[in-house]
């Protein structure tokens, strides 16, 4: 999409380690016009699937999740990193996800009152890089007995593992801006 | 609002020591077009004062901030709950916030880059109860040089002090349902 992809060039930075910070329209600060189109977009290539629900992971995803939803016209599910205090364990269905950015494993949780037998649900994230936060989303998912019927990202890194572990899960992944690499403070994206 | 009063009446739910659930249409699954309708409603209120940004805190402020922001055509902040991995602790304004529900003193960050001298900032939260959380977000804001031009809250619980606080901090207040009480299992709203 290319007004993500002008956003990411014109409005992000790289850090130490060749780190993409897009915290001024997409994780702290968010740009709604952009999120709208973002929305629209993954609705555009995602209604040939009629997914029934949308499902993210607080709080980075919620943004796009919420706008694709209401173009969708479906409700949206965040997942949640703690144990909200109004659920008991044996109410939610669980998934561990690793994350090498932190080098911890964390729980991310659904009530299972929110996902029914049947349901086809797509996952939207903000950043695809080794594929673990969608893989607990899809193991979740199927515990409640419902599918992912695809997987909206705004940013992939190409350059890690996480769409080869997707499309082997036989998922089908939509990202909006495949990053090819970041080198020497440059972001360049597979064409 | 009555489509929101009517969305808590017909599908909150009421739990021991009269706790009022919305985790099935504004805090865990959420219902896009009621978010939307509630956007539309916060920007025509607070148009008035011309504010410049929404802010308000992760995760469930995140969908009926956006849509607020969307609505007035301002980017968006979310206060953060721990300290992301590309900001160091000068790099941002902190404030306490004490939950009485939880019974534990948290820190919530903002970026420094994210919030500029002169800015009128309208604070957006899911509940209003004791005020601490929009306090906190106040005190980050004029950390900034900043200014709290109003507070959009969806569900107020009026038997509590937060409204008074925030009216004594000199705050326009504009709650979409003010329960006046919750008892044996009912929600009764302020006329």
């Amino acid at each position: 999409m290319e007004g993500l992809k002008r956003a990411i060039l014109k409005r992000g930075k790289i850090y130490p380690n060749n780190l993409l910070k897009v915290d001024s329209f997409i994780n702290h600060q968010i740009d709604p016009e952009l999120m709208q189109e973002i929305g629209k977009e993954f609705a555009h290539y995602f209604e040939k699937y009629q997914p029934t629900k949308v499902v993210t992971i607080e709080s980075s995803g919620i943004a796009p999740a919420l706008m694709a939803a209401l173009s969708l016209q479906v409700p949206l599910v965040f997942a949640k990193k703690t144990l909200p205090s109004t659920l008991m364990k044996d109410d939610v269905y669980s998934a561990d996800v690793f994350s090498f950015t932190k080098n911890v494993v964390s729980k991310v949780v659904i009530s299972q009152s929110l996902l029914d037998k049947e349901e086809r649900i797509l996952i939207i994230d903000d950043f695809l890089a080794n594929g673990e936060a969608v893989l607990g989303l899809k193991k979740i998912i199927e515990q409640a007995g419902a599918s992912v019927c695809g997987v909206g990202i705004l940013i992939e890194k190409s350059f890690q593992s996480g769409r080869g572990k997707l499309e082997e899960a036989g998922l089908d992944v939509y990202s909006l801006a495949r990053v090819q690499s970041i080198e020497n403070g440059e972001v360049t994206f597979l064409a």
